[in-house]
């Protein structure tokens, strides 16, 4: 994900965003010729995410960039993460926007990263997956913030997956109907998912060929018992099962238990804590 | 702010990321023709916040949108702010942009709301402000929400507002003369700050000319000292003062007490909580 | 697919890049207040794609629409497909841009349908299929006038299904080991396609489980007689097997006889004749 | 035409279009560190064009481009045209993009260069020129391969050469008047092209002046006649005369051989059959 | 010139330019509902132009237009242009760049007409030109000023005209071989300029087929001689001629005596003095 | 101001205005590898400004810059200012759009400087400012113009200062009230300047605690009352003070002999006069 030069566009716009007309401050008070070095970190642990485009905002702005840690790995608090040297101004112009992205897709892979350690305590083979509540214009990089920490994308937009909820569902005689039309409308190369709310509706997406299933808002308990259903029936194999809803940190690691293949959490990417970030900088 | 035309642009591009070629569920579930109505509302109390960029983004996808709550609103549990008619793969399309926008906004507009309840509790001068530290590519709905929360956005970018860090300090002699470059080299039209860590250094700013000065990480105690100080020596008129760094929901009450004009935050911005929104969707 | 609101930024583009500063002709020639009617028709029979594009082209330009066949529409040489209502010189602006693509998508569609027709003839549930073979800038609605013509669109990007082919095994020990590093590095919801040339490895890549197997410029019998063996050793179930490379429209009956599931044709997109379109216009 | 940096903007556009988010397969399944070489050449005898286009887009994607041939060369089958080094995911990204735009141009420099030459063996003196039939979002770069294959580009867009219709002449007394009207209105730095249907219509577009006289679907014999008269007349010289509509490579011998200066095809940019191109990677 | 849906877009970025995150006076101060209505007129007598591009930027505010003189229109002092109606914020926040855009344009018509009164009362049938010094970011609307005033536009761009300058002779053996080398390598659509600056030249251009001669910076009576002295040759018939360089409003009256078809002037666009322009607001 | 990477991509928009799909001049006449040098001079005595963007220019283009003299400089006439060295035809593709960007801001900068000469010897603490009056999508870099030349930028955008005009007073109950309502609902770090016609309005600007006092339109004699007045009041000090409208070079003095702290004046930017620049191009 993020191939460079694509999200390098992006960047320079974050940046345009933030520098306006210039930065006023340094312009008044810094020689063109001062230079300047930046240590960046974190000031608690986590897990690095987000420094490719750090490192692209310096390059942006005509700094050299020394990348000691890569962007996946877990990190302590203090740790040197990149060296950045170039004109003052430049550091300056860029510390807010890089830190900006810094924390908020850290602030995202520590958090992945955690549950999903939790998650394979309890279940090796069972994935943390991200919704698409993802923040507009930012999706592609809290994206790839979750698969840094660990965990699964899930779809990237509408146009890569297919998902019948509820609100499909209201519009035909049947899931099994639902199914049939995804198949014979949509390319062979996606996936077609559905997302269901009781046994019946589980073992009618499997009976329909559905790829994946989803569990909506139901308790583990019942997830187990539809899944032990579906087993005997023979519907089990060959398809993905995803829970979905009012998952938290707290009950992840029962989900995790009830045999899911993927826990999706909407929190992961709309509820970001930023990771506490520093870049420290001193003229040279 | 959010001038109609100018947001609408980079909702367009929101969308466009999220569809991509096409929303492929919906295409091959529901006809051209099936109408929907979708009613928009919170599943917790809030303040509402974007409600004007959802009705931009169901108008660009070609819906009727009846705005019945105000952006700015304190708002209940289930309470109707919107009615969006349309076709249902316009509602659909739309759905998950729009909830992610107004979750967000209406996050920080609640958040910041609370925190600027407490604080007129003690202090009904005191405003509670924003940081720089907003999301990229969405900075300017960031402060809008702010706004609407009841706190005060501070700078918008670099080229507003000149504030003059420790890094630019290292620079120049001193404070007096840092402010003096600054008033020499940037517009009449423009602010100076001056952010500052000791008595010292905020008698000197004063003594400057600064227009603001922000106490960076000083407990309250210090900074109630620091005012006191700089009145006894006359110096205190005609200036803001700011507080900022590690201040928390905790402890912002006791700022406000020191008689701080301006208590700032970066959470407010770089890690939202986004309220829990949601918009029913019914085929007509 | 071509979301209104988001393919009409690019019909602009395409505009202004044929109009530029002006069309100086109508300029020089035509009133303002001239107003002109249009009738657009194919001079051979085909099956109409591009026909809502034309719509919105004109529509940006000021006239009325009325269109009387659908996109999808099989239709003969001289009918009536859409009839334009506006100012002569908006008429004349438009004309060449909007032929452009209806010719280039009819063309498309028209051919995709005649094979399609073809094959459905000999095996009633095999698809025609496009590539990645679309022009570009051109993809989005290339891919729709595949899908206009009864075919299915493959890939939409690099980003939307695995396609693990000859150079990506050159560098991994097996196909098994491809498909697993695939699956655990990519999101559930996207499908592995594995590309073969031979039985070994189609038999290999059934048992790592890919999800669809292509047959890479093999003859039909070969095809015929991997699948027979995937049969006998019950791998054959569960997955789609796609034929590509060398297909023309003399030879994609044997492939459709081979029970392929999926027959794709580069040519389909990569060398089109644009169906021969025409605006008859009429000035009012 | 096609000055570097301008198109290489459009060649990212392409290139984001076709990538999305990510090429999800080399990136699960190829290290970053992965080095590999490209070799790029035709399987049929063709003329080049396309190759700056494609080495564009690999320095974009990071890779070093060592070309061996030039844009506008004749080309045997196999001939080595480009050798690409460079991480073995920037070849695999940027591989269909380039193919694509590589096929589609030398395609139309190939085709326009048989029918140039056999019109010259007819007519040193007849150019064979392309239209406004372009691909739209793709014009600048076919007329480019037109020109490579030795074409006449004809008009970029509508704003610069005035081309007078019959949509136009109904709308005025007479071609004397368009003319004029034309003349007056338009810039003197424009040329002035009337499209004719008959001889009269000739015999008047050369006495009002028009730089340009088209011959509308009319037959070699025919316009011979036309050019004859108007020798006789003394209106010839000082002109260049086209002919245009219904123009095949079987019968453009005849109508080089009626002694037009100019002889344009729409099929040579509207029905592009694309080169057969092949880009071979190997690892390293 | 000037096609409403191309320059829109051109007058929204101009709009968020100069609006930014928005214009924050107003949005303290003034309601929403608050309406209110605009008269726009000139304070000098002066050529409408730019009145379309005014009347757009209101509409996309949100505004209604009532025009009431067009665009070319020669206008006294004080007389009503334009009605306005809207939101008082919309108004406000269009006010500054409406009056910029028209300012400038109604400059230039201005000038521009005056030039060309004072030319045609010696020489009916000399047109007065522009040339390429336009404003970067705003050629389109310098270059429709112009005609507004009466006069020539000129080259749009670098490719839609071939001038030869010093620079190119300075490079080819001749000025015959300068012609004939762009007479081949140019389209047949396209005319050629050959700036010259002796007698010697103009034949030479004249003799090479040049379809325009520019005497670049040749006193008035030289220009005489030369023509004289082409009518002698035969050579003057089937060309245009321009003088350039070093015209000014007090001497283009002798050039145009001279006999010049055109004449061109830079100062038209690169040394514009703004029209005073005026919006009078009232709220309602 | 003027953040290269920023300005950078107008740079390139305004390249491409100028060449479009090329210039076919030098495609022509002039080879690839032929290479040139080129001398940048004014014609004239000047301030320079725009160098920085001339040198960007070139780059993008490919040639090599050696700069000699740096923006804000005092240049003779015929001064090398810079030294450019690269492909002939990068030169000429690049030339008119360098000097259309650095006749303008040169002459800026140069009558900026002029009129800040002429002030500082009545009035050393007197700034000469820009107004708003820039050219729609050339803000930036009129108001670095002006910054060069030594005056003050005045408001970047509506965004960024507060100014209450007549048209806002309508609405309010008075200047008093204005200020009040400004003061709380715009952010603390911006400024807020009240536009006055009277001494009363002065008065009651200062003591409503307006930042920023503008005579709007009133003689210097007036002016210099209402300072004396406001100083008898006790309301002078710690605020700025402005004189605006019908400021001409000739009346200028007087302003600033009336106390004034900065002068606007819109003709800065609304009426330039472009500084005669050249760049000798020679072949090598």
């Amino acid at each position: 994900m993020g191939a460079g030069f694509s999200v390098e566009e992006r960047l320079r716009e974050f940046l345009k965003d933030d520098i306006g007309w210039g930065d006023i401050t340094s312009e008044a008070l810094i020689d063109d010729g001062q230079m300047a070095k930046g240590r960046l970190y974190f000031r608690e642990d986590g897990v690095a995410a987000g420094l490719d485009e750090v490192a692209t905002i310096f390059r942006i702005l005509g700094c050299e960039v020394n990348a000691i840690m890569r962007d996946g790995s877990s990190v302590s608090r203090d740790q040197t993460l990149m060296e950045i040297n170039g004109p003052a101004k430049a550091l300056l112009a860029g510390e807010r926007t890089a830190l900006n992205i810094l924390g908020r897709m850290a602030g995202i892979a520590t958090t992945v990263s955690k549950i999903a350690a939790q998650v394979s305590k309890v279940n090796q083979s069972t994935k943390v997956a991200a919704t698409r509540k993802t923040l507009p214009g930012f999706g592609e990089l809290d994206k790839k913030a979750v698969v840094l920490g660990g965990g699964d994308t899930h779809r990237f937009r509408l146009d890569d997956c297919v998902l019948i909820k509820d609100n499909h569902l209201a519009l035909l005689p049947s899931i099994t109907e639902a199914v049939r039309a995804a198949r014979s409308a949509v390319s062979f190369t996606k996936k077609i998912e559905v997302e269901i709310e009781s046994l019946e509706g589980a073992v009618e997406a499997a009976e329909a060929g559905a790829d994946i299933i989803m569990f909506d808002n139901m308790p583990p308990g019942e997830i187990r018992g539809c899944l032990a259903r579906l087993s005997e029936l023979g519907l089990k194999e060959g398809r993905v099962y995803e829970a979905s809803g009012g998952i938290t940190p707290e009950n992840v690691g029962e989900y995790a238990a009830s045999g899911m293949d993927v826990i999706s959490m909407g929190s992961l990417t709309h509820s970001v804590r930023a990771l506490d970030v520093k870049l420290e900088i001193e003229m040279v």
